[in-house]
């Protein structure tokens, strides 16, 4: 711990100190249960002593933001989870109320800003919930008494769900702490447990410090010492470059300069998305500052008081990004947000310990000190003093939040992250005064929309290095996550994997003397064209379809393919696969995925030794054409070959233009007959023709299992 | 041989006289090749000796047949027929005449009477087409040469397919020499080869002579003695009641009392479809008949002539019905036409050898003796001596063609049969003056639209049988045959049957002390329910689809399934499973097959001890109310047992009413949790729940490979 110069303040008065979140790696189990007994029952007092700041109850039914749920719902919905996730896990057989827990559910998450909801509820009277949340406490408790508890604690464990419930209610003890700075000053009211800081420091000069280049790991393994949501195991390791960070987070006098200099007028420093919002919202400076006669003032949880200058800005990601873009210009230098591993650079050059290992709080964090910000020149870190690396207000990231290599949704809560993983959710990290448990430990990974509020401001960084943007989001497109399953996923029925099946066999029959050149046409996803590069030094891979070319290429930059396929009805699995696992990544580069037209091809697609069309043919509208015009792209020697199941349809193809599974002269025409037809002035036959099955898996219970023929033609020399 | 009193004909003149059909059975392969070659010389040449009969060759560019091609068309297509089939059979591998080939193929079968054929075609020169088939008769006498040949000669066999187009021309000798007979008589001339008779014995008086019940063994095994058509094969034994038969064919002068008796003009005589034809064509006497000066005339192959009263009345089956009903009402006895069984019987009630085994020709038929009819008392049969047996007309029965039991197509000409398995096309039976070969075998088994002329006559009988008329056609409808490959056909990627796994493994859960009365609901085309039927005393099977139920209904009385799936574009397969043969005959008439709604269930459907559900909750519109409702209708501790792959889809339920695979309140809510809940309060799970795998063929290589979850619910007592 390199804690320098940092005032004492008193710690936080409350009645029920706020608890550590328990290590469930090791100890005595009964010793642990009253560890985590003590630990529920700090959560939900403590969130139940936060709505005491509430001025009256009608400030319940309120909607501090449109877009979010009146105070109500987030009273009862902690309580309402714990029965949720214990009925999910079979922990728990009956609802307690369903009335309340079909109304307190859903609708958590804050939704586009600009996509209102207007939903119609009947709330619950506050006594009510009160009633019903002792109802769970007890229901709870009586758990924690009787569930089977081993040490570690592991993920499939029922005392996971106990601490899931319980890490839940942290983070909401957070949200609703904005939401209740968000209403009206009359409908709340100072708290004796909630107070805020009473300090202004005077205004610090803020600057930039070099940080040197470094290596960081990321990711939780399991068992780990705390309890983690899914999207923090896994791991990614990431070279960080040299950047310089700004050594205090943004104060509210540094963000001044921006507003004074019209930055909320001039379109040039916003995104497209911050501009958007910044005119819908018709916002002129970041939401907790009041203007009243001419003086600025700013919004604590519970006050309104003279703004204090040495406090951290509150802004959303939109905000800050505008700011940095702001400051960039006006200095010349390459100003940016950090990205979530320079977060981790400058906390691993500062900081040595972490929640909930340290036994004096080394930051405004964990509601350690005060229910509001601090002067961010107050806790500082390392040599270089670094304000606030971790505490007082969370800090936006350029980094949307996404899954590591090998991760897993938690079956028992299987849409925390994943509907976050969309590129559009980027990642907060430090804490804020009041983020406990969880909340507070390095690893957390929390992230929100970009124009969402929280106690966040941010820190800027200077640095030459560019943040990749190509986001590679979660196909949810079905047919496309059925081929992306299809191509790189599960094997079904004991059948092997077709794109490479069909190569394999293919390779047995060609002569490789000649492998430089091969086209996979209609590739799809591109698993076939990753196959032919084990064996070819250049494969061009055309398709049709934009949507699967970009999955392949995705696939490529990000080495990973990521998709949700349908369970059951609504209900879908996620899944991913990476090229290295798949043993596929070597000669990736080695491919050109591009969108073409088989009918149609670039007079560039030529000179080929092989090409492959998998499961091509009957999906073409001129099928004879392709096969009149394909040979000339082919060198002599070189080879077609053709997968099939000869599924003809007059959806892609006019009947007139079937190739066979035709009467002709009132006589079968097979396809194979038509191949051989078409095929034999130029080609010889290899070998025979080959069946070759797959499995597209539709849902978790229904598949199309089907058997291609391959047929491998040689050119004549 | 029991010919009796026959006048002797001089046998016809001919340059070449009509080979007989060779037998296949055993001899020497040499000498059966050389017989072969004759056999198709003397076809070949005697085809082409026919059209000797068209005045001009104008002629052949005539229609004498509104609904058919001109005789060019058939002049050409016999031989065109050799190399099709030659193709087909890969016995050789290129066309002769592409040009020909493809406009000689098809369009040989006569259409519907209504249905118009305007095609337009570019007709070749009759001197083009004499080329043409020089070209295709060198070839076939160089492959009688050359293929190789075994005795017997299977259906495999290459020799099959020369035999096939040998027959094939007989039948086109017979059928041309009808279109030449309705040809402008002055675009014919009479023919030295094609004699008519000149005979027209006085008037006899037809009479109904008893026949003794019998039974009747249909149908050819492989190998066969002669070439067969493929509808010739399998097995039907029929018990024929006694019945009367008239001594002689219906005569000219018979039928003139119906005419004469206004039986042209008057509806009630007619059948639906007999008037329809007779309002179209304005007919008011059979076609061969002409009216002039008050005198009726006959059409002969070749020349008008006064009308010869005692031979057969040619007609249509239409007229020969519409006959028969009147004579009925006229005598008060019930009078119709012969089945093909008591045509049988009366063949084997009076002669008692065959063609080609005779030396002498017993009967008008084989080109033995003239090119037209003859007297209907001159070749008379058996001990009653009944005119006409076989020979002189063919003989309309009221049979509509299908297939024997064990019937297969024959793949080289997989339209030959089936087409007419449609309960349009009746048989016609022993063969006119002009049928040779196969066509005289007493096995032979030719069927034509009902409105139809060949050569073809009738003769009546008197029989309190009815004639069942419920037609089994094949299923064409893609769906439903689907549906009957998935319960009675075959077995995919080696998964069992799935509606008897189902039956198979619910028995293992259930308590069969009480087994009167079970209920398959969404039986579909009934398989289950047949599977039931082995354990239950009764079983209501129901499904919402009249077309399903139809096909279940049609399974019990036929006791035979027929279907066509397909197999590559528009190729089909064609089908066919007894329920003999799968073992579930012995209980079918237990099961009560009926149509109705699982979610609006009569009354009546009450009381059992088992309910089973396959694959239905997932198609219902309000599977909810079904589980509710369906709880009333099960004896106390009886069973309820769902099997479901649980898809749903908007297409079947809204998405409001899916029982499982929804959120709710953010849960993943799967089917099988929901019929727990849903079930909870009246039934207990019996045993875990079980994965039951099915398949359904789409085509020869595509098919739906699913896995459907059984759960065997037991009412609480």
């Amino acid at each position: 711990m390199t804690l320098q110069n940092n005032k004492i303040y008193p710690p936080i008065n409350m009645s029920t100190p706020i608890s550590k979140t328990p290590l469930i790696q090791n100890g005595s189990a009964n010793a642990k249960r009253n560890e985590i007994k003590a630990h529920f029952m700090s959560t939900y007092t403590r969130y139940e002593n936060l709505f005491e700041c509430l001025a009256n109850d009608e400030a319940y039914y309120l909607k501090p933001e449109s877009l979010r749920h009146p105070l109500i719902f987030y009273f009862a919905h902690t309580a309402v989870f714990f029965v949720n996730k214990l009925r999910v896990a079979k922990l728990i057989e009956h609802n307690i109320n369903d009335d309340i827990e079909s109304m307190m559910a859903i609708g958590v998450d804050e939704m586009s800003w600009d996509d209102l909801n207007d939903g119609n509820y009947q709330w619950p009277s506050v006594q009510e919930v009160r009633n019903y949340r002792k109802h769970v406490s007890q229901l709870v408790l009586n758990l924690i008494d009787q569930l089977p508890l081993t040490l570690p604690i592991g993920w499939d464990d029922p005392f996971w769900i106990i601490l899931m419930g319980i890490e839940h209610e942290r983070i909401h003890l957070e949200t609703s702490s904005v939401l209740i700075r968000q209403l009206d000053i009359h409908q709340v009211k100072p708290h004796s447990e909630w107070p805020r800081c009473q300090n202004d420091n005077p205004v610090v000069q803020n600057s930039l410090i070099h940080i040197d280049a470094g290596t960081i790991h990321q990711g939780r393994q399991l068992p780990s010492e705390t309890y983690g949501w899914d999207n923090e195991y896994g791991s990614l390791e990431t070279e960080v470059a040299a950047f310089k960070a700004s050594q205090y987070l943004v104060s509210n006098h540094e963000f001044l300069s921006f507003i004074e200099d019209g930055g909320y007028q001039d379109i040039q420093w916003w995104t497209d998305e911050g501009w958007q919002w910044k005119q819908f919202k018709q916002a002129e400076h970041p939401t907790f500052w009041l203007k009243k006669a001419g003086q600025w003032y700013y919004r604590s949880m519970t006050e309104e008081l003279p703004m204090p200058w040495s406090w951290p800005a509150d802004v959303n990601y939109l905000e800050a990004k505008a700011f940095c873009n702001w400051l960039a210009a006006r200095t010349g230098e390459p100003i940016r947000l950090p990205t979530e591993a320079e977060w981790f650079r400058l906390y691993q050059h500062t900081i040595n310990t972490h929640y909930p290992h340290w036994d004096h709080t080394p930051a405004n964090i964990d509601l350690a000190y005060f229910a509001s910000s601090v002067p961010v020149d107050h806790f500082t870190f390392g040599q270089e003093q670094f304000g606030d690396v971790i505490g007082n207000v969370w800090q936006w990231t350029e980094t949307a939040i996404d899954g590591f290599a090998g991760f897993q949704v938690h079956p028992a809560y299987d849409d925390f992250s994943v509907p976050t993983f969309d590129g559009q959710h980027n990642l907060i990290k430090g804490g804020s005064w009041i983020s406990t448990g969880n909340e507070a430990h390095k690893d957390s990974r929390y992230a929100f929309r970009r124009h969402f509020f929280q106690h966040a401001g941010f820190r800027y960084v200077e640095s030459e290095q560019q943040v990749n943007q190509n986001f590679n989001t979660y196909e949810t497109d079905e047919l496309i996550s059925q081929y992306l399953e299809f191509h790189y996923g599960n094997e079904y029925f004991n059948v092997p994997n077709f794109p490479k099946a069909c190569i394999d066999t293919l390779i047995q029959y060609v002569d490789l003397s000649e492998h430089k050149r091969a086209l996979d046409l209609g590739c799809a996803v591109g698993r076939s064209s990753f196959e032919l590069a084990k064996y070819y030094d250049h494969v061009d891979a055309l398709d049709f379809s934009t949507r699967f070319i970009r999955n392949a290429i995705n696939l490529v930059d990000h080495g990973e393919v990521k998709y949700m396929i349908p369970t059951e009805g609504e209900l879908t699995e996620v899944k991913s696969f990476s090229l290295s696992t798949l043993d596929l990544g070597e000669k990736a580069n080695n491919i050109e995925f591009a969108q073409g037209d088989a009918c149609n091809l670039k007079a560039k697609y030529d000179h080929y030794d092989l090409i492959f069309a998998g499961n091509l043919i009957d999906r073409l509208y001129q099928p004879k054409q392709f096969l009149s015009s394909i040979k000339d792209r082919i060198n002599a020697g070189g080879y077609l070959v053709i997968t099939s199941p000869y599924t003809w349809l007059e959806e892609f193809t006019e009947k007139q233009n079937w190739l066979g599974g035709v009467k002709i002269n009132g006589e079968n025409h097979t396809t194979l007959d038509a191949l051989k037809e078409h095929l034999k002035a130029d080609f010889e036959l290899v070998g025979l023709p080959q069946d070759i099955p797959f499995v597209i898996r539709e849902t978790a219970r229904k598949h199309q299992h089907t058997v291609a023929q391959l047929t491998v033609w040689k050119k004549h020399k």
